[in-house]
């Protein structure tokens, strides 16, 4: 008898009905003899409704206090859940974060879990339950409720099919598997079948929504079979697998985009040695996280330009500890653009070819898209360009790696 | 130092402004040298929507599930007061009930409390630390969540204080005290200063809304001084305590009414030994509470009829029963009357009083009120009568035992 876990997100257990039609997809894997863990995120719409009393009561809310009114949402989707099982006739239960424990780090309001005790769950599961849990919460060391992060029910999904030694993870949502690219913008995007661990990781990290990076890399490291599929159609999704699962492979696999990225350059700075960790210190020390970094010399080579991205959201507080280091850097001035995007193309069938990045920057060269800056690794290539050209470049790239649909 | 547990309704804590005005009330008591522990209830219309969530999917949900569902109501207040604790310079910590735990039996929906580990708020308290504490929900022996039942709040402060050794367990409600009868009716009640223990009790459980029942009960067990007084206006509000603080006992303090009151008569019984049993028994055995009780026989000595009451909630389900055992009781027919009121007027000053119930005949006969059923205790007279008299007779009944305010 194989274990299953099912994922949930908050827009499949959107309301009372929607969760009826969850009930049902539970009872489906039930009765096609596995044993079923399920995990759930609050209806949608409820977290961000707590989160918001919290802002209205405080603007910097201590993180243990909040975790104790976010974590409620998920605490009754497990409830009603659990109800409309019942209904069905399939036996169920719900457990807390604290009942199991999901033991987390302390770090509250973006905790990460250590480990999920599963003995309990595991002899509920024998004895035929359903056992629902909540995603996104967890226990601390010192008995208090924490949670892990916007879209980390994911992660806490994965994380309960590694405890359960699950034979798949499900992770349920609104699209029906993992694309190409986003076929909201390019319509030739196709589903794939299969992806590796690795491209996944990469996707999810360079700006792909469907699957949480923490989740993805959680995955891989204890070899769960990640499966993204449709809640509201019935049809196989993408597995997420190890590389020697999937038969031939693509150069490219596929192509993510993130418009959450800032550029800034440092300009005038005296080229000396050091001057790289005089700038990166500061940033390093306030958390701040600095992607892909360019230094120019300037003509009469005694200055230098730096040029890296940080997340549009850090933006702000990069600039404003440049400003509060300038006299240890000494630099001229600085010069901020948000209005970049980073596009990446990802496969692990690069590893074993070359003219990949080349083909990249030709099809991108075609459409008179100039590439401000370049970072690379083993199965990825990024470029940053100009946030205008996104959908240009992802229909050019889309084409030129021939990852067109025959159909659309 | 003194230990005060205040505790806050729905209604207190309705919004996110009303949050902070209870924050500054607790701030209020540290600032006069008190530890604090603060117990809440949820947000006014939470647990109502949390209720009617469950009740969409299931008519007849699993109670355990259910308290899953509608315990996280005071979790959030406990998480937003304590920020706006700390937005006011308070230091604070909310503690739910499965992290203290506050220990109750399995009867889940309707648990009761069993004791209350204090030593962790003990501590939290000699800190210097406010605590914030859910009412209404608990743990019970097999580690899930159970709730007490609507209004279980007030229980929950009451243990708590009883816990802590509470020099004073104030009730924030949104009425500034006890009154000698609804105001809203009788224009002239008076607000009581205090009122002994074993008449809040009756007052409470014969229709008095201002506290529940089940924790003036713990109050008067543990001697906790239970104060009730309004969250919006900054005056004293009417005191709980033993009767020997009380130097100038009235005759009688109040008078309470219920309109949730149904009279059934079974008529045409046979009249023979064992027959009350014959009728009574079922009723008892179907958890039915039956309360003022008459048997007449007929005229022609033969039959019987016996008349009693029960909540109205409870009748459609006290004549099934009838019905179901008619054979056994042999009657002739059942007559069921839900337009009926319980008035009650309510002293211990009539211990030692006679003719306490002889003002109440007449001042109900002087305004030609029908009396359908009396039952008495030793500090109690309650009559039946037509509801539409309700009005008429508590006002004749406030003027006739001298307690009209002489203000209005």
């Amino acid at each position: 008898m194989a274990i299953i876990v099912q994922k949930f997100g908050g827009t499949s257990v959107g309301d009372v009905e929607r969760i009826r039609n969850v009930a049902r997809k539970v009872k489906a894997e039930v009765e096609a003899g596995n044993r079923v863990a399920v995990v759930v995120s609050a209806m949608a719409g409820v977290t961000n409704q707590l989160v918001a009393h919290t802002r209205d009561i405080s603007a910097d809310a201590d993180p243990r206090e909040y975790d104790v009114v976010v974590s409620t949402g998920e605490q009754v989707t497990t409830g009603l859940l659990s109800l409309a099982l019942h209904e069905i006739g399939v036996a169920a239960r719900s457990w807390q974060g604290w009942q199991l424990p999901i033991r987390t780090d302390g770090v509250h309001a973006k905790a990460r879990i250590e480990d999920i005790a599963a003995d309990d769950l595991t002899a509920a599961l024998l004895r035929g339950e359903v056992a629902v849990v909540p995603g996104f919460q967890g226990l601390s060391a010192d008995g208090r409720i924490t949670t892990l992060g916007r879209g980390g029910s994911d992660t806490s999904a994965v994380a309960l099919a590694a405890a359960l030694k699950a034979d798949r993870c499900d992770i349920y949502t609104d699209v029906d598997g993992v694309y190409t690219t986003d076929p909201r913008i390019v319509a030739k995007a196709r589903k794939l079948d299969k992806i590796t661990y690795e491209e996944m990781f990469e996707m999810a990290s360079l700006g792909a929504k469907v699957l949480q990076t923490r989740s993805v890399e959680m995955a891989m490291k204890h070899r769960v079979r990640l499966q993204v599929r449709s809640t509201f159609e019935d049809r196989p999704g993408t597995l997420v697998v190890d590389e020697d699962e999937i038969v031939e492979q693509e150069l490219v696999s596929g192509i993510a985009y993130s418009r959450d990225e800032a550029k800034v350059t440092v300009a005038g700075l005296q080229d000396r040695p050091g001057v790289a960790g005089a700038v990166f210190g500061p940033l390093a020390e306030a958390n701040i996280n600095v992607d892909m970094i360019i230094q120019n010399i300037s003509q009469d080579g005694k200055t230098a330009n730096l040029t890296f991205t940080v997340p549009e959201g850090e933006l702000r507080r990069a600039l404003d500890v440049l400003e509060t280091h300038k006299a240890g850097m000494r630099f001229e001035r600085l010069i901020a653009n948000a209005d970049v995007v980073k596009v990446s193309v990802i496969g692990v069938g690069m590893r074993s070819h070359a003219g990949v990045a080349q083909r990249m920057f030709q099809a991108l060269a075609e459409k008179g898209i100039n590439i401000q800056a370049i970072s690379t690794s083993e199965i990825k290539i990024s470029v940053l360009i100009a946030e205008d050209y996104t959908e240009l470049a992802l229909r050019a790239l889309h084409t030129a790696y021939g990852l067109d649909s025959d159909a659309a």
